[in-house]
């Protein structure tokens, strides 16, 4: 049983290799997972008749003679369902191993008046279209959701989702049902899920010890601690945007509270300090501010400057804390790096200790705007690389029947 | 070899359960390692011959028949030095297996003037006072350290030690050349072992997300993430002491800074508040201040009501970031607790979002200002608890050699 055990792991721990990583050769894949060539040469032969993966010649060694074989993700045999409620979209796609996106279908999202239902309905009815355009004989082997708010791990509750107002709302469990295909939805907050995707896709690869912040309306995060995604007792904590950095004569915040991070850095504190009127909101708005500002626009540059102040505060708190070896700048935050950075690295010269910063790096988001979707398939990916022969033995016998349409 | 491997683990998880939770029954720890009785009984008969563990019958059982037998600690044959560099004392303990302090020494340590060469002096001849007196059948298996200030995790160096002006020194690696035990010495930051030690011997016991503030001259932090200690990248994490809470007119800091935690709700900030002479400073000021308070003084009261109210700012952001399970008080920082807690109460309320605070935990710290002391002893412990029969037969088959007085 340890034997078999052993090697279900072994299997897993390769599959991920190679989703992760990309074509990789046999002897390299001997190198990383600590195993011999012949134990790699048998879990590869295992995933490749699965068709999991397949072995082919790597392109331009720059080397004669017999060209070296190397291990890639087959994107066609298994995919999962990626789903993104962010504050202004509705985003599904169906995402191959490799972390693939094959196909999405993607909708304008009203700011207000987003009920359960009405959010669940586009989203099942995205899902079912990618589903039914996918290839006879590719398997649904997941789902993965992200969302702006609060979520319980177990069950995929909303707990606060404080755009639309919910309050525990079984948004996981509604998209299952709605959804039809037999499987459950693992749902995680979006910046959590974007924290997860820079880490293993993006501007974080290599990094054990990382801060995303994800800003839209808000100002989310996500903390990978050792490796890990710090979830804390409940799954909900990372709430950096709701750090108190003004104390005194802070704005308020939708929170209840006033000088939270998020109100002070966030996109209303940027389009207030641009003297924006008070109709104009998201990413296109943020993003005028920005062009304005390289236009030599002084009020535009005063408010990134402004902004760029509070959250450097947040982010030389936050490298005191955490010792990071990267911090990571995605959603808005991403948009507007370029004029907060100067305010955000002064905070980070007078207030982190000169032994906690000696090791970090700041950068944007890599993945862009889909980090947290590419977050939500590696929540989709996860029983499958936890043990890939397995999983694919439960959905694959009966022909799509993980994923049939209802 | 991997059968090999499985079962040094399971002596070592054995011990680490006696030695952490006390005397236990086998069958109590049967259920609590997933294994069968037999096993345990090879396990527990292996510690016992190596005179690490013996079973006893259970004290006060009351039931009729039989006595069941439990397995505890045998505190005669191994121990570990623990030692304490903290900004008013130097303490050293010989401490035994389930972490019972068995004997120590310990010394005023002057706030200034206070080098390497004095602080190792006079902890290597405290050191080899308690091993001179140990029994003779008793084995020295490690040295742990607490220092109040930034150490490299795996040399023992002194980063940055802020009350005594330390930059890099090799306080390790001269403590262990000092004691000349044959020994590494493991030294680790006083609040990230005082966590550890409340953790697994204090107010934490059962949580896996903990926030632990020591304080001090300053205010440390050991913060517990999904039971591992939060280090990050170079082992410099959780200084929550200089996260800047009042950024407008913050009081100048000893890192540089300016409205720093530490420099609001430290040891300083309370005595101003209150309107102590610059002179007094240490322990016995502070609960001067806290005993004025008790007896009515409104000065005294109003500063405690001030330092709480910033160190509730700070408590609110770390909740927020952490969500953890228990928020424990220690050092200073338990002194002025029961005079904190109501403004620390009202920030959680104000600026905690709901979700994030809903099962958290105020406590003082158990070990109170032993924290630290038996946070050393657990890091002495850990290559024991590693391998308990390895490392045994490494110190063990020379008489007294782990442990000989130069």
């Amino acid at each position: 049983m340890v034997q078999e055990e052993i090697r279900r792991r072994n299997v897993g721990a390769l599959l991920r290799h190679v989703h992760l990583g990309g074509p990789i050769s046999r002897a390299e894949l001997a190198g990383r997972m600590g195993l011999n060539r012949s134990t790699i040469l048998a879990l590869t032969a295992e995933l490749t008749a699965a068709g999991l993966v397949r072995e082919d010649p790597a392109t331009e060694t720059g080397r004669a003679g017999r060209p070296s074989l190397v291990v890639r993700p087959e994107s066609g045999r298994v995919y999962v369902l990626a789903v993104d409620v962010a504050v202004d979209r509705l985003v599904a796609a169906r995402v191959g191993l490799g972390g693939t996106v094959l196909e999405r279908r993607e909708a304008v999202r009203p700011r207000a008046g987003a009920d359960l239902d009405r959010v669940v309905e586009v989203l099942a009815r995205f899902g079912r279209e990618l589903h039914g355009a996918a290839p006879p004989e590719a398997v649904c082997v997941g789902i993965g959701a992200s969302y702006c708010g609060m979520i319980r791990p177990g069950d995929g509750m909303v707990r606060f989702g404080p755009d639309m107002g919910w309050v525990d709302q079984a948004f996981g469990a509604e998209l299952g049902r709605r959804l039809g295909l037999g499987l459950p939805v693992a749902v995680g907050n979006e910046a959590h899920l974007g924290a997860l995707a820079e880490q293993r896709r993006g501007a974080g690869v290599g990094y054990q010890n990382l801060i995303y912040l994800h800003g839209d309306v808000g100002v989310g995060g996500g903390i990978i601690v050792g490796g890990k995604l710090l979830d804390g007792d409940g799954g909900y904590g990372c709430e950096l945007g709701h750090m108190v950095v003004n104390p005194y004569d802070g704005r308020p915040c939708g929170c209840g509270s006033h000088g939270c991070l998020e109100a002070e850095a966030g996109e209303r504190a940027l389009l207030d300090a641009a003297g924006r009127p008070a109709e104009l909101f998201g990413r296109s708005a943020v993003r005028e501010v920005v062009a304005d500002a390289d236009g030599g626009d002084a009020a535009a540059s005063a408010a990134l400057r402004r902004i760029g102040d509070w959250l450097g505060i947040g982010v030389a708190n936050l490298i005191n804390l955490f010792n990071p070896g990267v911090v990571i700048f995605g959603g808005m935050q991403r948009d507007v790096y370029p004029g907060t950075a100067p305010q955000v690295r002064a905070r980070i010269a007078a207030n982190v200790l000169p032994v906690a910063r000696e090791r970090v790096r700041l950068r944007t988001s890599a993945l862009a705007d889909d980090a947290t979707l590419i977050g939500a398939a590696e929540l989709g990916f996860a029983r499958l690389l936890a043990d890939p022969l397995g999983t694919l033995a439960r959905v694959a016998p009966r022909p799509r029947s993980g994923c049939r349409v209802p």
